[in-house]
């Protein structure tokens, strides 16, 4: 829903897709010598992935419209040299034989091995020091590096696009028997699995990211524009309190101390407010997601950019590795959802709406996630939005996934 | 022991104290007013702390006994302003009075605020946005300063005292009902409590803080000297590999994606090696503690300090909030114990020697000290130090506290 049905856009943006990733052609042309996916996929070499993700817009839609309809693609992207390695059992190889791509499968790669001592078989250590790196985190690391893709195509055509704002992004891929979400900004997801509460997300907010942010800043305090001061104080220090001792903590701390206020610290907080309401240089409440490259502090040149991150934390889940009945459920929501309904409440409406439609039912996690919007939403009462608690509902925008596991 | 009996001296240092928090007196001279702790104290207004601490040593045990000497008195000195806001159980004032020290139970307090409108009740909040800081936060800042002046004071009298080397420090405050356990280094510290093992600490290594060493690489690649590179690579590069593709990461990445080898990526990598072998800069394989300031890449100029920190993670145990039989204990050991011997193993020669002694002996928990030593050097076969089960004893130095709860 549309903030409570207050205004007309909404900036909230949403994407599901079955995406096919199609093998890279090898460099050298040669045909592909594996069988295997090829049946379904009409002769093509690759494999699916399933996708639902949620893009949560601040100061305008166009980031959040953009990513929706391109996140998607930058992972496929960058999936398409991994085909051959993630079906292959064995470890990835650290390094790949030259000019020939991702495709160590191939057997050009063996006989390019037995006609050249130089090259390496990547399956035996031959160092003394060498890490084993996992199908998983080549997956991980596909997906980090496609927000950050995203997030310079932003960059490049938000002016002839005329793209304004950013957004938080929360994206689930399922891939080869695991599910991987990622989340960047502070959307939210979690697994119910037989009644049982499982985060498979983090968010990232001033109040989290409090020490990335200010560690940041003390290293790059040009960044700040002599305007803001990396010290945190519990409210904002006034210039009558100067040489008096004011609690603060700075970069390397979580404790609290006193220090003599010193006429630096009258500079405004980089992280300031609690909760809801902490922001970064009074500005914005999120410190990742995609977008934001004009925001600038309220008339001033100080831009805010450099302190987010368009990286996503990544969980996996592996969905061989349970037994799953029809009631469990992966549920995305953005902080619309998060802010009024907290997880017991969303797992106890996922009970209660999957037991009352037949588990073949395929509409069934269709009305959990409406149930979860509108129960978020409240009704329109005398006193404005109201829960069925008399609480306040959630005035932002609201957006929903439930997926069957 | 002394790693294994192999050489003469010990790198490991411990202290265990009972100090006493003097009040700082007030800088206008004015008498304590409120009774309460000064029966024990013989007058003195404070309060007492217990103190357990391990310190172990590398590159020479300078750091460590000067550490061991000193640590319990920086702390001790940063509590004295804090004696009368930790003992008065309203929440800390956010801004001291002017030219009162930390003493807000005064009566002086209350009648400079009749006196003078301006001076604020910090009790009350006066402004829109004001944190809320507890008792808890100003020890454990107190104590992350504490560490920081410790740092200090090691580098100010490195010279004079020719100090050599640095150490890793894992302290135990009992203070007001509270534990803190302060580390920062591969020490660790659990409870054992009606069997349940409860983690009191983390390990900080170039693995667990690869992301904080490369981020602050990447912000300030001229400390790398030309001769490192912030990326991290599975194994290392070799120059005929230029032009191949192979596996690595970047400060944002958790994930492993593959990249084409470039000349810059031939540079030695910042953090390499896995597990105990894991080197920073090919030096060191811890990233917190105190001292090393002289430590260099070998035959360079290329300081390792500037990535080390002196703060460690304080994490705090409530004892009021459970009941604790005779056989609960806090156990802190260096890593000479946790690199054989594991919580578990810990955990059941604990149950095993206590349940040998009668609850009220006193000698019971030094015996499980000794044993967990003893157990973890093994015994001297004809091929090196032994385990009862044939593996390898720890040839470290080892060091252990029993601490009933």
């Amino acid at each position: 829903v549309i903030n409570a049905g207050k205004s007309q856009h909404n900036e909230d943006q949403a994407c599901c897709e079955v995406v096919f990733v199609e093998r890279r052609p090898s460099p050298r042309g040669r045909p592909p010598s594996r069988e295997g996916s090829e049946e379904l996929t009409g002769g093509r070499r690759g494999f699916y992935f399933h996708y639902w993700a949620l893009f949560d817009g601040h100061a305008g839609s166009g980031a959040a419209v953009m990513a929706s309809k391109h996140l998607h693609l930058h992972i496929c992207e960058q999936l398409r040299d991994l085909v051959d390695i993630l079906q292959d059992p064995s470890p990835p190889p650290l390094c790949l034989p030259p000019d020939a791509g991702a495709s160590p499968t191939e057997p050009s790669r063996v006989s390019l091995a037995e006609d050249n001592g130089e090259v390496p078989n990547d399956a035996v250590p031959r160092f003394h020091l060498e890490k084993a790196v996992s199908h998983e985190s080549l997956v991980i690391g596909a997906i980090e590096n496609a927000f950050k893709h995203m997030d310079e195509q932003i960059e490049r055509e938000r002016t002839s696009r005329r793209l304004s704002g950013g957004c938080c992004a929360l994206a689930a891929v399922y891939l080869l028997g695991k599910f991987y979400v990622a989340n960047a900004g502070d959307s939210r997801a979690i697994i119910i699995r037989n009644g049982e509460i499982i985060p498979m997300s983090r968010e990232f907010t001033p109040e989290t990211e409090r020490q990335r942010l200010a560690v940041f800043a003390f290293l790059r305090p040009e960044l700040l524009g002599k305007e803001f001061t990396h010290l945190e104080f519990p409210r904002r220090v006034q210039p009558k309190e100067l040489g008096r001792k004011m609690l603060y903590r700075d970069q390397n701390m979580n404790g609290w101390a006193y220090k003599k206020i010193e006429e630096a610290d009258l500079k405004f907080p980089l992280i300031y407010g609690e909760g809801k309401k902490a922001r970064v240089m009074a500005t914005i409440g999120v410190t990742r997601g995609l977008g934001d490259h004009d925001l600038k502090v309220f008339s001033s040149n100080i831009h805010i950019k450099p302190f987010l991150s368009c990286f996503p934390e990544v969980r996996v889940y592996d969905l061989t590795q349970y037994e799953h009945c029809p009631d469990d459920v992966l549920v995305l929501g953005t902080d619309g959802l998060w802010d009024v309904t907290n997880d017991k409440e969303v797992a106890s409406v996922v009970m209660e709406v999957l037991t009352s439609y037949e588990p073949n039912d395929p509409c069934r996690y269709t009305v959990v996630a409406q149930e979860l919007v509108v129960r978020s939403r409240g009704m329109l009462k005398e006193r404005g939005w109201r829960l069925a608690n008399d609480k306040l509902g959630s005035s932002d925008d609201i957006s929903v996934f439930v997926i069957p596991l």
